[in-house]
């Protein structure tokens, strides 16, 4: 795309991205089925060539400064090792100077908040489009960075973030449109009229910064950008160390998409640091910074939360996912979608299950009551089915992202033994593609009621946990106890008694846990769809940021109102 | 109004105030001018008998302990003293305990949470119009607190406060209506259609306390506390300790209204604290507490801010507001205005401004430049015909709220005299009725933009600078750099020059401050109408909450949703 220059191209672009624009707004208020691009790499437009063309670049990158036009030491990022070769990415990036970023971003900020949002909007769907354009390069980059298999870095870090990123563009239209640009205001004063010409303005907020975590940095990452940037603020954005290429690839396309519509590209920066010396506290402290995005641990968001006193903060960190079985027809589909879910990207995700609940005196189905013990043994045989076919366990779990799950692992594998028992070692499979990968199936323990210390907490990596309860309704009581204690982000129930689904509907309502019921088949238990599932929900601890809602959208500007006498013939007051 | 019960009636309330919800959301959307109720006592309901009749119901409450029906010890208020007679006015409210308060508040909430949206506003407005019915009544409790004038207490205390509540109902009636509760979400994973069922419900945050101010509790504390209620939350309203009656019969009528609908009257109570013995800090740090709505100093907001972890925070505390002469045609009129809101109830309102911007070389005027000492002596001139004529400074300045403020005037006064000039000593004016009201003209000091450090922070009370500053130019910047360092909430231009005018807007805009350029005329300056302005932006110290905007709702509620397989004959996906 050749470079434009400035208000003509951005308001171009709106026109260029309208119709889907209009797409994403209905899909947003709808929230039917809808997405922007394809997630099957095979309808990518490059094909099959620029799928082998991006594998080429990503190799390309290996051991070289990443093209990055931003200030300071070009420092190659030790803590980039691939979790399927095993070795350093050797990649070095521009470390720079947090003060610089800042004060970059605040010289280039006034020509942004001055644009229009009609502008706005058509850089940030101009920007969506180009990095689905590249999702195969981000793809590779994700996937040698998070240990995701490449159709999942193609899917969930790619078009499925890219379509998070649009609806909350399409969200912030929404609330644009939604305030009144003036008003004509008339009222009587004792016997004069006083009448009133009201214009008011939405005005952004300020510095956001984002953070971004390493197993899944887009899929939050992107929405938190395109909301602050189509709301006006200016984004630093801070990938995780050992995590990186995917989002500085991802803000070099955003610079790009800016410089080519007449912005200054450092609207978007990106901020390198090392596991050594982190700069996450700088920049949440910073006194420019108004809003943080944060993804990652409880302690550090719990940090931010506390220690961020000048700005407004989004966070997802993490909570304790449960399963409740109380009672099925079929228990082999449903031990099917369970076991795929503990196995999906090696239970790396914010929405994989933790806590499998079965009463004490067995499961009902409809070929009778199957004894705890069974089901356990029989979810334990369901895992390994995949964890132990390696081409299954490839396409689904992936790799492990760090280092520091495979420990986590061994030392709670060693609690289960003392405490319960060990229905699944956590083994790893041999990828096909890569024997140097890091992997592990699934830790299955089984445990009682009273080891809540070691599962009413997340886990981080593939554990799972096969709780005995009493019965169904106390599994339910205590599994969004703990929601509401130490955060769940979702859960998952199967029951053939609609008493118990609307019990289990209500508790976890009150929780704040998105609910799954009976869902077996295709799509993966945790999936969770952009403009139909709200993802978080702020009621409890595993974070603030709704994916994506008016409370996503709201912090993000202000309306700021400016009133004088009203000049000419008077337009009548309704 | 014979009790009724629970469902039906909440539900009959809406149908009662669905015309007067319509014609709110109407004015939301437009911001045209509308008012739920007049705001001239002459057209209550109730006539001049009512008016008579609310007096000596203000007089049968000296002395005497307060109906309401919450446990604890029933004290006499001795922080609450009438500014109009110097006489303590002895009332005993139930002090009751926090956690009493709280644990009410819980068990009342789940039937609360439990309700449609259309039976919570349907309480809620009925709540308001009985707020409106007893708004004689509200006026004496809030004259003989506040200080201000009966017709202020019946306007801006009553009609306007109920009508910023109607808003906040309005707002959040928009922002339910906005949320499909129900999608059909269908997709195809590999050859199989997944069809299912979403439901979305909108789930209240929790526990909510409001803070009142002392000076204005209405304005503030009605739409926090409807804002709360309407999306599902309980509340527990702690009014400061001086300006207890007003929000005691409030609470009693939102009680009387919960209770008449079926409804526990714990879900909203009125927690009653002395100056010796705070509770605030407690309730803002309860472990239940998820919500807190403060309006008072920038001192204790930043407190709040700071420790109350578990609780999402609205604020408004104080600013710097402004005032900045660049060039007029008739300089009298602008004279006027501006004396008469450094002189509206005592300039003990957050909208009040206080530093009066002139050039150094004079004012541009049709009739020629008046030089800048000159404006001063006209402006104290224009002040002194208010303040120094007992009937006028009855109306419009009502009494001073604190004997602290006439404390502050008098150190205030001190500073002026060494510092720079003392164009008009704050001297007390004889109320025509009330002999004994505390009462005070404004402090008009004249000095230089050397002494920022002296007007660069709100001096609560009747305090006026002018401030000779080099030219308009400098005095703008300097008002809205002022304004993003310590707060500003309004700001008042007065120019012939469209480019000054522009510039002006850019940056008061920038600094988040409601700006109003060349007002003049019959209403107040320091006007803001519900429905129409933008009152707080959250740009700038004065505070995070705007009356009243999405942001203003969207933390209060959070969106759960639930999914599970598509039943029935399939609804096909659009």
């Amino acid at each position: 795309m050749p470079a434009t220059t400035g208000e003509a191209s951005a308001t171009s672009l709106f026109a260029r991205h309208r119709d889907l624009l209009g797409r994403a707004v209905e899909a947003c208020r709808t929230r039917r089925n809808w997405t922007a691009y394809p997630d099957d790499p095979a309808a990518h437009p490059a094909g099959e060539e620029g799928r082998a063309a991006a594998e080429q670049w990503f190799g390309g990158q290996l051991g070289r400064p990443f093209d990055l036009d931003q200030p300071g030491p070009v420092v190659v990022q030790d803590d980039e090792v691939s979790p399927y070769t095993g070795e350093p990415l050797g990649i070095s990036y521009p470390r720079s100077d947090v003060d610089a970023l800042v004060a970059a971003a605040l010289a280039a900020w006034p020509a942004w908040r001055r644009a229009s949002h009609e502008e706005r909007v058509g850089v940030c769907l101009e920007a969506c489009d180009r990095l689905y354009r590249h999702n195969l390069e981000l793809a590779y980059a994700a996937m040698h960075t998070t240990g995701q298999s490449f159709p999942m870095s193609y899917a969930g870090s790619g078009t499925n973030a890219i379509d998070r990123g649009i609806e909350a563009v399409a969200q912030a239209h929404l609330a644009h449109e939604r305030v009144a640009p003036s008003a004509t205001w008339s009222r009587d004063f004792g016997s004069t009229t006083v009448r009133l010409d009201k214009r008011y303005r939405l005005v952004p907020l300020g510095l956001a910064v984002v953070i971004a975590c390493a197993s899944f940095p887009a899929w939050n990452a992107y929405p938190a950008v395109l909301a602050n940037l189509v709301t006006g603020n200016p984004v630093v954005l801070k990938p995780h160390p050992s995590s990186v290429l995917q989002m500085a690839l991802a803000v070099r396309i955003l610079r790009e998409t800016l410089a080519d519509a007449g912005f200054d590209p450092a609207l978007v920066s990106l901020s390198v640091d090392s596991a050594a010396e982190p700069v996450a506290k700088r920049l949440v402290q910073h006194e420019a910074t108004r809003i943080v995005d944060f993804t990652g641990s409880a302690a550090f968001g719990s940090w931010i939360e506390q220690n961020a006193r000048s700005a407004r903060v989004y966070t997802e960190t993490s909570g304790a996912n449960f399963v409740v079985l109380e009672s099925v027809d079929d228990l082999a589909p449903v031990l099917r979608a369970v076991a795929g879910s503990l196995c999906l990207f090696t239970a790396q995700m914010c929405t994989s299950p933790q806590n499998v609940y079965v009463p004490r005196d067995g499961l009902p189905t409809s070929d009778g009551v199957v004894p705890a013990e069974e089901v356990a043994a029989r979810l334990a045989e369901a895992v390994r089915a995949i964890s132990g076919t390696p081409r299954r366990a490839a396409a689904v779990m992936g790799a492990v992202q760090a280092q520091s799950t495979l420990e986590l692992l061994a030392r709670v594998r060693d609690e289960v033994a003392a405490r319960g028992t060990v229905l699944l070692e956590p083994a790893a499979y041999e990828h096909p593609e890569h024997p140097a990968a890091r992997t592990s199936g699934p830790l299955l323990g089984l445990v009682g009621l009273a080891e809540h210390d070691l599962f009413a907490q997340e886990q981080f990596g593939p554990v799972g946990f096969v709780v005995v309860a009493d019965d169904a309704v106390q599994a339910i009581e205590r599994a969004t106890r703990d929601a509401r204690e130490v955060g769940a982000i979702t859960g998952f129930v199967y029951s053939t008694d609609e008493q118990f689904v609307e019990l289990a509907e209500e508790l976890s309502a009150d929780a704040g846990v998105a609910l799954s019921v009976n869902l077996t088949g295709p799509m993966p238990l945790n999936f969770s769809a952009a403009y139909s599932d709200y993802h978080v929900t702020g009621l409890n601890p595993a974070g603030t940021a709704t994916l994506s809602d008016e409370s996503f959208i709201a912090g993000r500007f202000r309306v700021v109102q400016s009133r004088r006498p009203h000049v000419g013939a008077g337009e009548e007051d309704a």
